[in-house]
């Protein structure tokens, strides 16, 4: 039985963290930590992470799903203590991330860009494909909401530069093809955001070579999903090793 | 039974719409007409259209697979003696098109920018989607081999055309969305233009709504489809009266 | 500005019809209806129709998304007073659907087997696809959550019945091929279920041809679809002269 | 340079690894044998194996696209003579291949149930995706054109039977759901088979959790693609050491 701190616990997604938390018999909420109050929570709150001190047992792992003030006072107070930590914040900037890799020095720090299973098992598979395609043509489609304001995702620029990275970066990104007059070269890599509606998130990586198709893609159908792999995280961080973790360390070890 | 001249005969696209009237017991080949000999034909051959002049029948319909210098040819001797054409020969200039409908007054002339039925269909079709799904945002997802010159494909541009026409002409098209921080807005029209391998052409028209997506798409398997379409078309247009007529016309008589 | 009644406010359905009808401006909901108590509702509640009676004034429609036996009372209470009403209820025996057209000799009554705008408009779009694409095969695939206890869905069956009909009742449906070694035949129409996960509820018909194919889908990305659908039907319904209503007159109208 | 033979070099697949070598400057046919005479063929033909015997030099690699007896023939031929070959004819039954692995005693031997890259590449990717997305329900589609006799296809059950292996056994196959009202178990495998038109062959294995999908498929626009991968095994077996060899050799090779 895993004992689970989550801070940002009144937000939307520590609310899902608890129903996912519920509905296992592996993990259990041990405390909450919420600047937002929530009378009659079942388990402790506390507004700050110190609250923790006081409570009769510490938890085995912290949840971090709140935002990166908060997320800086989490990593001390994690490092501190040496409690392993999943930090699923998003947003968090190159000094933040600098804090992160140093409190890896004295706890274990679970970081990825991607929570979700399905995206990191895809950004794994496409290296695969990729090896073994030699010659097909790649091209990245992903669609998203109509309220989203970056195009293309950040998942989506994760899968081409896995790619990349694995072809040596040879490829260049080509957003655009219109008004151009010109074959297509092997070098290049499409990418196309298509918005609309409500669309959670999709990504379809296409390898296409002579007379045939291989697709990979993803569909989340609710933010959900992010949840998930952030418990999964947790469950695979009680007990570490001080050190920085990935999804990677997290499917290898599935 | 239909008897069909085929002008280009010995081309890539005559071979197809060969075996095409073969398969099928409601019309036959009754003369070729190709600059190219092929010697053994088990039909008349001959290399202009004046050779159809010497024939014991006149045929009841002309299909014209060539080029726009023959084309020409072909319609002024269509118009003379008023034989109704099919024309299915691309890259036509301004100046061919209206000899289309001048020799039109003489004698029945079938032309569509696309001669497949399936995409003449999603033409069609989405017409009555946009008109029902009021509010839904709409995209346009193409996909072709990695040798074609331009992009999006015309035939992109007719959905989108076809789209912008029906709404009053208040979508402006975009083909870019890297590198803007920007919600969509509900008059933009995306259009994706997917580029690989050897890929016939496939198109998708997206209606997005809030928590629900249709999809009409159409997938060509080979170039055969345009042939398909070209005889269904000389079928159709066998005995009209003269005038101009499209595949409009062709799938409301279905 | 219409004014609501919901019947069944309370429950999963009616708590998502307050959101769309509140996200809109052109109408507002007037009244809850609810055997289940929601204290400090923002509307007048009752337990019963009846009590709309001692409201100031009733309202312009209802949605009714409660159960068979509420839906019976309801019905006698809107032909009572002429109440327009959209009956969303599902699980309507023979009985029930006997005094829905009963009731519509009084008032207007609103009935579809499914609310969602996007499959009423596919069972429109297959109907002009199957005629158009003659010789074409036709196959529908759908996909929902492994809880589902019914397959092939009401929706896959509905869209399936529609294609027969079209089609004169030529088709047999063929939901299993395995251990068969046969050519599909011209007049089968293969439906498959697909089930896994949370998967809402996915529809696709597929015309497929001699080197084309033609799909027309639809997916749902939360149940959500249905109380927008129910929301258009309320707003089409209000003023309407006695009668049964169907998402065809809807569509219709748009 | 590679020199290679191909027996049955006038059939449909022959001709079409002719055009796939002609193609590539890294190897060449150096000798077409074929029991059907095709006069003016630019290389050396004989009409068994033993032609090759009086030709100036032996080729590198033979590449057998013909029937079964002709095949029991040239595995006899290139054990005695050392000569690497790869095997394509289909319909290949126990004692068949029984001579196979003799032969592969003598020379290298290469044989596998789909010669299509892509599909051993979905093969491949199916096993690691299914390892890291436990507790996801699997789901096979698969389509073909409307003359295939079998379903579902062979390629379908070697999926299948790839993730029933790593899964320990725990799937059984499930082909049909209609009329059956129960929840979906875990360990139901659903295999699909659509057929219709003149589809080559895709396979779509879904991977579906809750509210995420990971979708892995691959599409074959033509035959074509069994010739390529025909012609990536003769030069990954030109000058291999006695064995036998398969897909999953070649793959790791690259």
């Amino acid at each position: 039985m895993v004992d689970i701190a989550i801070l940002g616990i009144n937000g939307r997604m520590g609310r899902q963290l608890v129903d996912i938390i519920d509905a296992r018999d592996d993990c259990r909420v041990m405390a909450g930590i919420d600047a937002t109050a929530a009378p009659g929570a079942p388990w402790p709150m506390t507004p700050t992470m110190y609250g923790l001190d006081v409570m009769p047992k510490m938890p085995d792992v912290l949840i971090d799903f709140s935002h990166p003030t908060a997320t800086l006072d989490a990593l001390e107070y994690c490092a501190e203590r040496a409690l392993p930590c999943v930090i699923c914040t998003t947003g968090l900037d190159e000094n933040a991330k600098a804090q992160m890799r140093q409190a890896a020095e004295s706890t274990a720090v679970f970081y990825s860009a991607n929570m979700s299973l399905g995206i990191n098992l895809l950004n794994d598979l496409i290296r695969k494909a990729q090896a073994m395609l030699q010659g097909f043509d790649v091209e990245i489609i992903e669609k998203h909401h109509h309220h989203k304001l970056d195009a293309p995702s950040g998942t989506a620029l994760l899968l081409a530069d896995t790619l990349n990275a694995a072809a040596g970066g040879k490829y260049s990104y080509v957003y655009d093809r219109h008004d151009v007059r010109r074959e297509r070269g092997p070098n290049e890599l499409g990418i196309h955001a298509v918005r609309g509606g409500s669309i959670v998130g999709e990504h379809e990586v296409l390898f296409i070579g002579p007379d045939e198709v291989v697709s990979l893609s993803h569909t989340a159908y609710s933010r959900n999903v992010f949840a998930t792999g952030a418990v999964a995280a947790a469950l695979f961080m009680a007990g570490r090793a001080p050190g920085m973790y990935s999804m990677t360390d997290l499917m290898e070890a599935l």
